[in-house]
C-alpha cells in the first residue's frame, strides 16, 4: 500500500483504514473518507426510514405518529437498536411493521454491504475506493477480497435468519396453537430482529417483548442463539466457517479473543443475573429451576446487544441493573450487527492491565503480540464511549428530567444499540428523543468513525519531532 | 541503572520503580517489592490507629466506640478520606480528635516520608533500598535526591498547614466570635484535614462539615486553597517553588499537565455545579449571587479529593451527584495526599483519544512526545480503578442493601478517599463497613500499587517472542 509515513521516516505501521486516504495517490483527499461515507449513509437510510414512517399508511387505523416519533423509530430500526417510544404492534400497520423490518435488515448488514449487493445485482463494478470503505464498514484489516466478504455476509445473514424464522414458526405453529400465517410472519419478523441484534417485537404492550416466554428453552436457545451468533461478527463467523471446511485451519486471534470474551460475559453475566433475581418473586423467583436457569442465560445475551427481555424490566433488583448496564455498555463483537466498545476492547484492556502490573513492555494475548496501537484504539474507544454517554447523560438530566439510574440505562442502552429501558423510553421530552436518537446513531455508527468523520481533514505528515519527556501516573 | 532486559535485548526503557527489583544485583529479589513495603506500612498505621480508637480515653463520655467503628475511623483517617460511621466530635473526646489528626496527617505524608523523618531525627543513615522505595512512595522519576525531597515534602506541609491553620484561627475568632482556644484548636484541626485532603470535621451533626459557611468567601478560599494545593502533588510543589525562586526555571510536562487539567476540572466542574443547582431551593437557590458562586466553586473543589461539603448532600439534584461521582473518580494528581485516578491519567486517556483520531501513531502532549508504556499505565490504573469501583459496588448490592445511585456514590468516594457520601455510611452493615473500608484503603495505596504488591514475583525475562498478530477493535 502506498501511504503516507510518519515524520521520523518510520513507515506507520497501522493497516486502520480510517487512517488512510480513500485513494491511493499521495494528494491530500478531497472526496470524504470512508467514515464520513458510512456515517453519512446510516443518516440517508435513517431519512428514508422517518418519511416512509410518517406515511399514514404506516400506522393502524386511528393512531397517529409525530415527525418526531418516525424519526425516533427509523433511527432506532436502522442503528438495530430497538428503543421504542410506542407499543410496535399496536402503533404501525403492517405495511409500516415490514417499513421497519427493512430497515432493521438494511441497518443490521450495513449500508455498504446493502450498496455493494445492489451494485452486483445490476452489474455495477466495484471500484477500490468502495473497496476500501467496505473494509472500513466491515473492519477488516485488508481491502483484499471484499466483494466475496460482501457475499458470504448476506448469505450467512439469510441462512441463519431462514432457520431461525423457520424454527420460531414451528415452534408458535405447534407448541402455541397460532395460526400458522401469523406464526411464519412473527418468525421471520423476530428471527430477523434478533440475529440483527435489533430487538424490535411485535407483542401487544400487556405483556411486551418476550416476557410471556420467561424461561421457555426453545426461546431462549433459537432467539438467543440468533443474537450471539449476529453479534459475534461476520469476520469470526467466517473464520469459524473455514474451520468447519477445513480441519487444520488456525482461527485468529481476533477470532479466538472474541470467542473467550462471549464465554466469559455470558456465563458472568448468567450467574450475576441468577444471583441477583433468584428470590425476587417479580421475576425469577416464581419460576421452577430449569426456568430460572434458561431466563437468567437469556438476561445475560440480551444486553449485548440485542434488547429481547424475558423478565419485566422494572422489578429487576439493583445488581441486575448495574450487571446490565455493564453488560450493555461491553456490548458485543466488531464488524457484525452488535454495538458497545466490543468484546476486544474489553480483551484488550484486561491485557494491558495484566501488562502494566506484570511489569512487562509488550503486550502478549494467547501467545501472540499485539501492536501498542492496537490497544491505544482500544482504549481511545472506551474513553470516548463513557465520554459521550457521561456528557449525553448530562444534556438529559438536564432537560429531560428522568431519575439518574434510569437515565443513565437509557443512555448506555441507546449508545450500546441495546433497547433495554427501564421503562422511560415513551415517557421522554422531545429533547430527550433527540438526544437518544442521536445517541443510538453514534453507537451504530461507533463513535471513534464518527469522531474520524467530523474530524479528519487527511493526515498531515509530522516534520518536527518533539523531545520525550515522562509524566507520573496513579 | 542494572536492570533486566526484554528478551528481544533492548534495555525496557520504563523507569517506573514497580518495575525494578529493590536491589539493584540482577539476582531475584527475596525481600518485599516497594509496592509490597508501601502497603503493609498503610496496614501498619491502621492497625495501630485502630487500636488507639478504641480506648475509652478516646471516647466522649457515655459513647462507645466498637472495634468494627475505630478500625474504620482509623482507615478512614490513614487514607485521608473522611467517611464517618459516627459524628467525629460527638463521638470522639478531644484525645481522639488528637489521635485522628495524627492519622490523617501520617496518611497524608505517607508512611515512607514519616518514617524517613523519624530516621533523619534519630541520626540512621537511609540506604538505597529505602530510598527506592520512598520514590515509588512519592511516585518520583529517579531515586536521586530522595531525602531532600523528603525534607522538602515535611517543610512545605508544615508551612501550609501554618499558614491556613492561622488564617482559619483568626477569621473564626474575629468574625464567628469563638472563644481563641476553641477557635485556634478547630484551626489547626481542619487546616490539617484540609490540606491533607481528609475532609474529618469537628462540628456537629446538625449541620455537619462545612454546612454552616455554605458561600462563606473567606471559608472557602483558606480550605479550597489547602485542599487544591494539597492535591497538587508534592513534585508539582517543588516544581513550582522552584520557578517561585529561578525565573528561567521551566516547569515539566508532568507540573504543566496537572496544572491545566487541574484548572480545565475545576472550571468545568464549577460550571456543572452552578447548573445543577442554581434555583434548587434546598441548595444554592436559597444563597445570595456571589455566595451561590462560591459554594457552586467549593463543590468543584470538594469532590477532589476533600470530602467537605457547604450544601446539603441529601438535596443536590441528579446532575449534581453525576458531576461528583465523576470528580471524585478523577481526584487529584499524583503523589501527593489526593486519591482517585489522578489529573495526569486523564490528561493522557484524552491525549490518546486524540491521537487515535487523529492517526497520529505517537503520542504527543505539549510539545513533548510521552513513551507508549507511560499511557499503558494510565489505561491500566483507570480500567483497574473501574472494575474495582464496579465490583465493590456489586458486592455492596447483594449484602449491603441499599440504593443503586447511594451505593454507587459511596464506593467511588472511599475508592477516590473522598469522603462524601448521600448519607449512608452510619447506615452500612458490618460486611458493608468491611467493604468500604478496604476500598479506602486500595484508593489510597493505589489499585496498580496494591495489584504489583499481591502479584509481582519478580520480573521474568522473555525468552520467548511471539508472533505479532492484530486484533479488530470498534
Ligand atoms: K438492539
Ligand atoms: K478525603
Amino acid at each position: 500500500m502506498d501511504r503516507p509515513t510518519a515524520g521520523d521516516g518510520r513507515t506507520a505501521a497501522d493497516p486502520d483504514p480510517l487512517q488512510r486516504p480513500t485513494r491511493p495517490s499521495g494528494a491530500p483527499p478531497r472526496e470524504p473518507n470512508p467514515a464520513q461515507i458510512l456515517a453519512l449513509g446510516f443518516a440517508g437510510v435513517i431519512v428514508v426510514g422517518t418519511l416512509l414512517l410518517s406515511l399514514s399508511a404506516a400506522w393502524e387505523p386511528g393512531r397517529r405518529v409525530s415527525y418526531l416519533d418516525a424519526l425516533f423509530t427509523a433511527t432506532s430500526a436502522v442503528c438495530v437498536t430497538g428503543l421504542v417510544v410506542t407499543n410496535t404492534a399496536e402503533t404501525f400497520s403492517t405495511f409500516g411493521e415490514l417499513v421497519i423490518l427493512g430497515l432493521i435488515q438494511v441497518g443490521g448488514l450495513g449500508v455498504m454491504t446493502m450498496s455493494t449487493l445492489f451494485a452486483l445485482l445490476v452489474g455495477k463494478r466495484i471500484t477500490f475506493r468502495e473497496r476500501l470503505i467496505i473494509q472500513e464498514a466491515l473492519g477488516q484489516l485488508s481491502p483484499a477480497g471484499m466483494v466475496r466478504l460482501v457475499l458470504y455476509v448476506a448469505t450467512v445473514t439469510l441462512a441463519f435468519e431462514l432457520l431461525g424464522a423457520t424454527l420460531l414458526t414451528l415452534y408458535w405453529w405447534l407448541a402455541y396453537d397460532v395460526p400458522f400465517g401469523l406464526a411464519a410472519y412473527r418468525g421471520v419478523f423476530h428471527a430477523v430482529s434478533a440475529f440483527n441484534n435489533a430487538g424490535f417485537d411485535l407483542f401487544d404492550s400487556r405483556r411486551p417483548s418476550l416476557e410471556r416466554f420467561a424461561g421457555d428453552p426453545v426461546i431462549t436457545l433459537v432467539v438467543g442463539g440468533l443474537i450471539v451468533a449476529g453479534g459475534l461478527g461476520f469476520t469470526v463467523l467466517a473464520d469459524l466457517g473455514r474451520r468447519l471446511r477445513h480441519r487444520r485451519h488456525r482461527l485468529s486471534l481476533h477470532s479466538r479473543l472474541v470467542l473467550v470474551t462471549t464465554a466469559v460475559l455470558l456465563a458472568v453475566g448468567t450467574g450475576l443475573v441468577a444471583v441477583g433475581e433468584w428470590s425476587n418473586p417479580a421475576t425469577l423467583g416464581s419460576l421452577p429451576l430449569d426456568r430460572k436457569l434458561w431466563a437468567a442465560l437469556f438476561h445475560a445475551i440480551t444486553p449485548r446487544t440485542a434488547g429481547f427481555n424475558m423478565l419485566p424490566m422494572a422489578e429487576l433488583t439493583n445488581l441486575t441493573v448495574l450487571t446490565t448496564i455493564l453488560l450493555m455498555f461491553i456490548g458485543g463483537s466488531p464488524a457484525g450487527t452488535a454495538g458497545g466498545i466490543k468484546t476486544t476492547t474489553v480483551a484488550l484492556l484486561v491485557a494491558t492491565v495484566r501488562a502494566t502490573v506484570r511489569g512487562d513492555d509488550e503486550l502478549v494475548l494467547m501467545e501472540r503480540r499485539v501492536p501498542a496501537l492496537v490497544a491505544a484504539k482500544a482504549l481511545a474507544l472506551a474513553v470516548l464511549a463513557a465520554g459521550l454517554v457521561l456528557a449525553v447523560t448530562m444534556g438529559m438530566l438536564l432537560w429531560d428530567g428522568h431519575a439518574l439510574e434510569a437515565t443513565v440505562f437509557e443512555v448506555v442502552s441507546a449508545f450500546g444499540t441495546v433497547g433495554l429501558s427501564l421503562g422511560i423510553t415513551p415517557e421522554l421530552t422531545p429533547v430527550g428523543k433527540v438526544l437518544i436518537l442521536l445517541t443510538m446513531y453514534a453507537g451504530r455508527v461507533g463513535p471513534l468513525t464518527l469522531a474520524v468523520a467530523l474530524t479528519r481533514r487527511g493526515r498531515r505528515p509530522r516534520v518536527l519531532r518533539y523531545p520525550e519527556e515522562r509524566v507520573l501516573v496513579g
